[in-house]
């Protein structure tokens, strides 16, 4: 079977596998699709830890070809999800509940092999159920939709609530619909693009604002503002310094800045403690996905969540390679390779 | 009777003033000790926002000399805690039950009269009860015991919980009591001066540590540190931007830092993003007092929180404006004004 | 003017009465819609407690008139909602911030004069502002919301859940919404009239059913039920012992009860413990509106919560005794009394 | 080597059997001390479902004697307690990590081998490190602690809440401990035996009572007794239908009631839902140990939960069998069978 192998010092290629055979608690899945996540460029730069060789790929879904003896919940032809994040149970953040923080993380697409391939193993513990009745690439939602699940948790938004996202990514695009469904009444979309600002709105956003210039802060939660003093909860989404500094700004007395972006490691952004104290901000990072991902594949399941919007073009296995290696292209929300 | 007046522009006096006489819903009570905090001293320099000309002190306790009209809990003699902050009720953060985040706060000894002074107004909503058994000083710890309670309430401390206190003033030997009392079995003190890390292991801290030097993290949450990765919560207490820097590290996965301190307007912190998403840290700041002091009053009427090690000095009336102007001798913890 | 007196001993009738003047904190409103409730029925039975003589009616908005001298938030012109229940601020349950279990609380309506009249006064720490755009009976809604925002709030909802209500009056119909506001994605009516079913299913419901029969359980949580093993919350807002112990066993494993209903002081209940340990079940009670009117009325006034549907009739001041003397008309969810 | 084998049908005997030999994910450990617990009583008269043939004792602490070959933090020589309760993470409970509402529970003692043998499996995700220096007997208290801690963790106590506890066997006597850790400076013991009142005491209760008489809610909750109108939390580890109907009323305003006793399938107990409602009553049933046997064990090693005076008798595995056939002798707090 074809696979795009991470191969170490910047290598990218599809190569010739042999596919795998499932162990006894393993599923093995035919993918059918997974997707261009922002991991896979900064692995392939050597931005971020993987494990070469190793197929990349932790975004994806497909449809059980074979199960290994001991598996007991998935049959041949069903569609599953996999959650590729799975705590090992042994280290002491597992033991407190805080999978997500497990010390010993060893992901799916990024430490074992993952999803930019003809086939792609699955423990039984990281596969969730979903219908064949959806459309074969929404699966490969799930896993960026169970990190924004955690996230928007986290917020403990209220109803009636309002909200800002920063960043007009999948993550922003899908933090906008969960915010909704939460109770938020008031959501907020800043990105600098204005054809991510109209999806935005088409997806739920109650309105949307251009970032740029000087006076951002002033239109958004000055006196005459769509929210005088802040909003409830802001969430950033974009992974630049730049809206860091903006969310603790935005946030309003008693209200909670979620951190989603992942930053370059020697980013620093200034805070100002007397700002945040007089207003008691909370600010709240959200990393990965703990026992979110089965909500995210019933809302994917019953399209509660909204996807289609947000697939900009799909792309084979042979064009994968090359797609990971360049820059997402410019209005891009999310490429999904199709095998 | 007399009372220290700040008059604006640097000016404070011990000047005679007409003793007030109790509106329907207000107290009166002769003063019997009221804490210097270093919120007057700020107030003086003209660093923190008051409404001159008025009597300061927002930490005091006294004894009920009359009652007005429509008082209908309190008796002459008894003795009460004055909570100096009370919302308005009316605006958006007090009708969300955020009443320490008022809009509008008029705090005692701040921008109305508070307690350097031998008699003291205080509206019965503002009263707390306390045993005339216990040594009249101690009720001028409920305020600053309150804000802490708030503070603890927020770490959401578990049972078993692993706590540093960064600032060993009365703030963080406050801190270090309640951090016990809510379950911390394991609560390091770090202060640069020895008496005061002495002082708070003889309070409950289980170990101390001195923060200067270049290795202060290494030796704290190093591998063979006293809480290697850091510990479940950390409270800033000293007020100066290396702590708040500080905070962040020190805390370990899935934990809480929490910003006690008050800084200066123009101070700025570098974070680090990445660190605080992939250890998930919570940084939640603590401001005042809301719904706690009835809670500080009963743990100062039982006991329970020790507050005489805290008592540095007393001093008379006469004496307070120019222990205010002066800043805080080496080594002090507290020093009341009994009048 | 013309007010409906409660004078005891289940007299009722509509008086002429003078004006009231607004205290230096009043707001004289003009009442424009007041809502009858279950409680003024009890109350003109002798079954909860009021203090007469007394002006009923508690679920109103209006027209401000004329206003205190130390009022500062309201003008003559503007219109507000009432929020009947204020904590003394004095109580120990007030001074820990449960305002609604307050041991001293004079309801409007119930122990102080209310809204079944022309004019009503409304201290100005309970006025909420509502647009004048709005349709002027929707303000009348304000108070049940905000009671059923409370009982929202304590279930806890999280995206995607479950959600079962019993009993299809206003609080089922004000519920069955906020659920769906608050991120269930399933949300099943339980009432017996059809008219009601119909009614909760076009305001949001997911499904209706009817609970009567033995085989009600069965249908709702067996194998091939709705939700098999029950469902994340339920709220009983029926307010009868049948409905209680529903309650408890459509709750699912770590799943949480909500009693809004108010049964009369003889009703018991029988539960079973070991049901409720072995699916860890949290049974919340929830009573009245603690912070959470502000809420409600932004919700109104945004239409976001539709109580268009929810008016069954509008009766004139002349009306409201005998409507309020007599049992609700089957099938009606809320009459409103229009001066 | 020699096991306690409980056979069906209320048959259980000590038998000589084969020494199990680790899989590649076991540890095998030399038992130093396993609890009997009315749960093994339960079993043996068939009122709670277990699968016989099987080894009972879920209680249990031991030396590491080997290692399967994919053990990575645990070697030969050291000191374990087992966590008989493992989520399958298969389930729809323990994919939202409430790993203690496992669908598929096979708790060590009841469906596979447990502690009452010279030696027992135990899978390295169930083994938690306990130091050499504590002695040996402490770790069969792990566990009840474990799930203990889950009921004071679910109660929300806040610094200087009242506590009452109900029944003064294991469970209540960690109770109380857990309350005073967790901030509770009040905490009543209820129990009707005198030995068992004074022991509480001497382990942190700060007063006692019997519960015998008609006048038992009075005496505590009325106007005069210790906790006028009821605890902010009262905890039921008694199993009895009694303690379920005073728990409720025994709650104060605002308060929550834990339910950790378990009682016969066939108990019913009446509530009173319009007490509930007015009082605004928590009712919350806690169940097992999730996330919460590393902490136990944590606080076992500390000595900061004191276990020696919890340990009644020590017996050998020949008497083991007699003594789970017979009621716990008057008295009893824990029997420990030590092979
Ligand atoms: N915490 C977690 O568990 C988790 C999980 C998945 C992903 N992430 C992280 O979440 C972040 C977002 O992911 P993504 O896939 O949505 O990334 P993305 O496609 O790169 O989207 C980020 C968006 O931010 C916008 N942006 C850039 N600079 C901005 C600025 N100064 N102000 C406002 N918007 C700005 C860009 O749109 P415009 O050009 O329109 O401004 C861009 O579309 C990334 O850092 C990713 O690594 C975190
Ligand atoms: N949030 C609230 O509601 C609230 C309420 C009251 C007070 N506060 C604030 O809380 C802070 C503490 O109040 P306080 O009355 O305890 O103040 P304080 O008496 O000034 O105590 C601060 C202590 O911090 C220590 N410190 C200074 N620099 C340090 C460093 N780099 N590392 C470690 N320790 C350092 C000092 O002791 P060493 O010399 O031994 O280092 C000093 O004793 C203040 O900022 C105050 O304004 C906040
Ligand atoms: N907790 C609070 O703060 C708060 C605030 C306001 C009101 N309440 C209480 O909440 C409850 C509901 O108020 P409401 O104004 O909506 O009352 P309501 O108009 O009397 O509605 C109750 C509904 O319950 C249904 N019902 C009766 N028996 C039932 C059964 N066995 N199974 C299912 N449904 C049944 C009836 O409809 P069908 O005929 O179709 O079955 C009825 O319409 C009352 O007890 C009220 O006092 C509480
Ligand atoms: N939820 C969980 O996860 C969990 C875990 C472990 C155990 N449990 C359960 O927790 C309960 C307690 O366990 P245990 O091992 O401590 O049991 P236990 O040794 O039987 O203790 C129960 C105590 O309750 C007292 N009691 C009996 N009737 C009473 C009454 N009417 N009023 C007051 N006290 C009364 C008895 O003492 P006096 O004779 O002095 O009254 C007895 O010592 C059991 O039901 C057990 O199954 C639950
Ligand atoms: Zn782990
Ligand atoms: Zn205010
Ligand atoms: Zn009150
Ligand atoms: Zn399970």
């Amino acid at each position: 079977m074809r696979a795009v192998r991470f191969e170490g010092d910047g290598k990218i290629a599809l190569r010739e596998v042999e596919r795998p055979s499932p162990g006894p608690f393993d599923l093995l899945i035919r993918v059918e699709a997974c997707g261009i996540c922002g991991t896979d460029r900064h692995i392939v730069k050597g931005e971020f830890g993987a494990s070469p060789p190793v197929t990349l790929g932790h975004e994806f879904s497909g449809i059980v070809e074979s199960v290994g003896s001991g598996v007991t919940r998935f049959r041949v032809g069903e569609r599953i999800t996999a959650d590729p994040n799975h705590g090992c149970g042994l280290c002491a953040p597992c033991r407190e509940g805080k999978v997500n923080l497990c010390e010993n993380l060893q992901p799916l697409g990024v430490r074992r092999d993952g999803g930019f391939a003809d086939y792609a193993l699955v423990p039984e513990a990281q596969a969730h159920a979903l219908p064949l009745s959806i459309p074969p690439l929404h699966g490969a939602f799930c896993e960026p939709l169970a990190c924004c699940i955690h996230g928007v948790d986290l917020a403990g938004l209220k109803t009636g609530a309002s909200v800002i996202v920063l960043g007009g990514g999948v993550i922003g695009m899908l933090v906008v619909q969960l915010a909704r469904l939460a109770g938020a009444t008031r959501v907020v979309m800043a990105t600098r693009q204005a054809d991510k600002r109209a999806l935005a709105q088409s997806i739920g956003a109650t309105a949307t604002v251009d970032p740029s210039g000087d006076d951002f802060l002033r239109r958004l939660i000055g006196e005459s503002g769509l929210f005088p003093g802040g909003a409830d909860a802001v969430f950033e989404c974009a992974g630049v310094p730049e809206t860091v500094t903006q969310m603790l700004k935005l946030t309003k007395r008693g209200g909670t800045a979620v951190l989603l972006g992942v930053l370059p490691p020697e980013a620093r952004v200034a805070i100002e403690p007397l700002g945040l104290l007089l207003r008691e901000v909370r600010l709240q990072a959200s990393f990965l996905n703990p026992f979110t991902h089965a909500r995210a594949a019933e809302l994917i399941a019953s399209g509660t969540v909204k996807v289609e919007p947000l697939i900009s073009r799909t792309i084979t296995l042979e064009e994968a390679s090359d797609a990971i290696r360049q820059p997402a292209p410019r209005g891009e929300i999310r490429t999904l390779v199709v095998p």
